[in-house]
């Protein structure tokens, strides 16, 4: 199967655009035509490892998408920080699943965008739960929810 | 009390170890020195919720600081991004508390930093586990551990 040619985001904001495009309609190749081809990406999804690397980004995203569930995702909030080579974003994602009850918990994300020969894509994607879920593990507050 | 003043960090490697040497000897006045004094800072605790602006995040680490524990960190697997006025580190944070026994679960990290007027100061930091201790909130891989 011929590789998925690159497409072209002349900016962070089309970049994120189109990760979130992606990400909604858990399409792998549009996916991974957002993010730099190198080694030194990164992908943390919300309550798992750091992935590192452009092959194992593919694969977290490929078992993201297996559940083949439809998630609409607002991004609100964002914090930008904007470099002629790099851009930082960071948000809130608002996830609800299309005829489900209720909504998951905010997740906050910090996107990184670079630009390269093929335009801005994503290096870097954190995510993590918005909500405390368990007791801290790296440092303890004297009051697990003075925090909220 | 005279507010400290702001200490030049002439490098993101030189304003990321005060960083952490404020961290780990739980001295807020040196760990607010490190941050810009914006409004778009943003940090995040493992399992915290996001926290945007000096004030916020000055509340975030005097909560981080109260419980007075002396912690080891020694950041490991570094993945870095430079542009003239923006750096973004992504690096796996190993703790430990001096006398006690066994680690805790290494966190990921992403740490952003600019130069500003003063140096370069962090203006982002994301920090999450790299272990999942819960069901994941936003996306159910089929099976749970096979980003493991």
């Amino acid at each position: 199967m011929p590789r998925r040619k690159p497409e072209m985001f002349p900016t962070p904001a089309d970049a994120e655009a189109a990760f979130y495009d992606a990400f909604e309609r858990c399409d792998l190749a549009a996916m991974m035509a957002v993010w730099a081809e190198d080694d030194d990406v990164v992908c943390v999804h919300p309550q798992g490892p750091r992935l590192v690397g452009f092959e194992a980004v593919r694969e977290g995203w490929t078992q993201v998408f297996a559940s083949g569930m439809a998630l609409r995702i607002k991004t609100v909030d964002a914090h930008l920080y904007q470099a002629p080579t790099i851009a930082v974003h960071s948000v809130v994602e608002m996830l609800s699943s299309p005829g489900e009850q209720g909504t998951s918990p905010p997740v906050s994300a910090t996107n990184v965008y670079i630009l390269t020969e093929n335009g801005w894509r994503i290096t870097m994607h954190h995510a993590s739960p918005t909500v405390e879920l368990a007791a801290p593990v790296r440092e303890p507050p004297p009051e697990p929810h003075t925090l909220h």
